[in-house]
């Protein structure tokens, strides 16, 4: 969005990384008018959520500076992008490369997507490759490599194609949860810290990559911490802050990250005592499940606490299963230190997993911890997985007694008041669980 | 479809199958029909093309009852089913068990079945769920065991609801042709061995498993000799007849089809020397690729044919996949022996490798040797790993001066004349080749 608190351009910088400046223009003028009316029109909000509004009028411009400065001070490495939560992080900040999570959540040269991606293709797919296509991700632009993962057959097959447009490794995640698997996964992990090595020029030693280790967990500390404050009722922060401060995860610098979100959990645990929300007492309480919400999709969110409802948890990628877990930090070799990060990462309860019953397992538990009174489910337009897997998620819903909706959506907004309504109608019928 | 030859009442045996007999007899009658219009009306038909009439009468009725009859003597041991090409059926025939291919061809129970299933699923997924759902299969009924494989998505999650139908067992297939990948499928074929022997019995040894690799090599040299009959001008045989070659080869005994197959070969070998086609010498020649077809699905082989044009190939799972490659029987010991299967079936290029580049050579280099004048590359809806592929194929059909047209299509005749007209216009810009 556009930058409103310093005057820099950074028209050079973004045409020197070979962006379509018009373009950009115009999608940095919509998103910010998205940002104003979704995010800056909410009541209540923490006043530490001020680093939200500092992260989204910087996350094209001066977060970009900061990066592209940094590689050419020799503060940093590379700039190493990637589009899934199974690509670790520690092992590129290690060797003192920078992790971003690349542009996904926003329709892009749609036309020019279709003419090589089918139709049928879930929007997702279709917003990397359009950001790609149209020139108007900074994070795609500045990478100098980007990390690819076998996870779902759309992504597996588009990283073949986005291969021919940026310098790619693809990581080969595996389908089941066996021994095997996870030790076919570790010699993954290995394969790629030597990509990363190579990349970067940076060894791996047990201090560079024990110190990243740290600073991922600190980072995921700090989200627990925040997270666990909002199965108090009225919940301290707002759906839709929870979910920007993990989108902001994938973006911002780690370290400035974790100060931010212990400085928001701090606010929001002398609210809960309190008794200060950012939403009435009683508000209806939502767990989300399903596909991940890339910057900007706030959309989903957005109808639920528009409607008077609340999200007090994501069981999803862009929520609990990024910080769920910790790496192991006492590894006394990098390869001791290895093999901990391939067993955090094995656990994340990825769709693709076959079967997967870990993930319904959480999203029983986490909305029982987090005390909501009901489950929407959702997919993006043709994910099959989460498609799939929602026959799943109802059952056990239902064994527990917790009310699930399942919803399937994409970018645009022709199905907003239809979800409106239903959403409207499913927040009405929920009865508070305490 | 119902059974002209012989008066036998088979109900009883579909009755002790547990199938739903008003069901199955409207779907025996719905094939039979089509099967008349499909096939009884084609032209110059080598006379040997008899065997498949014989096999499409007893398809749903004899065979069953010879299956059922072996395991009831204990001249077989146990009926296992599977979906899809990579699982190896030298194990299951090796073990005295009976290998068969399970229905997934047509829409059936296609309400209960999205009650479970999204509706964007592929129409094969939904058939062989529909299949099962309904009792109208009787190959499924009498499966003992049914053997899924980690393909596609969509495969791979319905298996996880099928396996609550059916007693399964699921193969792990690799995404990528790597040393690990190798090392880590021959592990599953060593497991699915395992499971077969207890399954059956019977242990495996280095005379039954050998023997079982014999006899299926004898079937794909029977398939690989009839298909090169096919690159003459005029063919000898229709594609609809060689495309129900190998559909039958999933269901007939093995040495049954293989002797057959050798005599439509040698009746092709006589027909080629002697100028005779089941087409019209200079008819429109296409190589098919892309999404398999099961029984009965025979509908874009018989708008192609019935345009005047004539399938002379096939780059798909019915098809050249199928029996392209051999097993080496040189091993020594059982698991040698298992090695050469597992490698063997490594070779298979199904569109869930990435990259894929093996069927791409296959395609073009089938469409030369068999004198193709265009590609058909179809997708069956849904499909986003040949869907994804699409761009592939025509990209290496455009380099190599073969014309490429793709289509995208399901189980139902919605889009009947819509692809009639498309490929009566393919057909009629095609330029022979030679």
């Amino acid at each position: 969005m556009a930058d409103e608190r310093v005057e820099v351009d950074y028209h050079p910088m973004w045409e020197a990384l070979g962006m379509d400046l018009p373009a950009h223009d115009a999608l940095l003028g919509a998103v910010g008018e998205m940002y104003g009316d979704i995010y800056l029109t909410q009541e209540n909000r923490p006043e530490s959520t001020g680093y939200l509004d500092f992260v989204a009028s910087n996350i094209h411009s001066g977060r970009i500076k900061e990066m592209v400065d940094a590689k050419g001070s020799g503060d940093a490495t590379k700039v190493i992008g990637s589009f899934c939560l199974y690509v670790p992080e520690e092992v590129i900040t290690a060797c003192n490369g920078i992790s971003v999570g690349l542009c996904s959540g926003a329709d892009w040269a749609t036309e020019q997507v279709e003419e090589r991606l089918p139709r049928n293709t879930c929007p997702l797919i279709k917003s990397f490759t359009g950001f790609k296509l149209g020139n108007v991700c900074p994070y795609i632009e500045s990478s100098d490599l980007v990390v690819g993962e076998n996870t779902c057959d759309g992504k597996k097959k588009a990283y073949e194609y986005f291969g021919t447009l940026k310098p790619m490794h693809v990581m080969d995640v595996p389908n089941v949860h066996t021994d095997e698997a996870l030790a076919m996964w570790k010699s993954q992990v290995r394969q790629f810290a030597k990509r990363v090595e190579e990349e970067t020029g940076v060894e791996l030693t047990v201090e560079n990559l024990r110190a990243a280790i740290k600073q991922a967990n600190d980072k995921r500390r700090a989200l627990q911490r925040l997270s666990a404050t909002r199965a108090a009722d009225p919940v301290p922060i707002s759906g839709l802050d929870s979910l920007l401060t993990v989108q902001a995860a994938f973006m911002d610098d780690p370290a400035r990250l974790t100060d931010a979100v212990n400085a928001m959990a701090e606010e929001c645990e002398t609210r809960v005592a309190a008794g200060e929300g950012a939403a009435p007492r009683g508000a209806k309480r939502i767990l989300y499940t399903g596909t991940p919400m890339a910057v900007p999709n706030w959309k989903l969110y957005n109808i639920i606490e528009k409607a008077g409802g609340v999200v007090v948890g994501e069981e999803a990628c862009t929520g609990y299963r990024y910080y769920k877990d910790l790496v192991d930090e006492s590894g006394e070799t990098v390869d001791e230190l290895l093999d901990a990060i391939a067993e955090r990462y094995f656990k994340i309860n990825c769709a693709i997993f076959s079967p997967n019953p870990g993930r319904v397992e959480d999203i029983v538990r986490l909305a029982k911890e987090l005390n909501a009174d009901g489950i929407i489910d959702c997919a993006l337009q043709f994910c099959t997985l989460y498609e799939m897997e929602s026959a799943d998620v109802q059952a056990a819903a239902e064994e527990a007694g917790i009310p699930c909706m399942h919803i399937t959506t994409d970018y645009a907004n022709e199905d907003t008041g239809q979800l409106t309504t239903r959403i409207q109608a499913f927040l009405e019928m929920l009865r508070p669980r305490r």
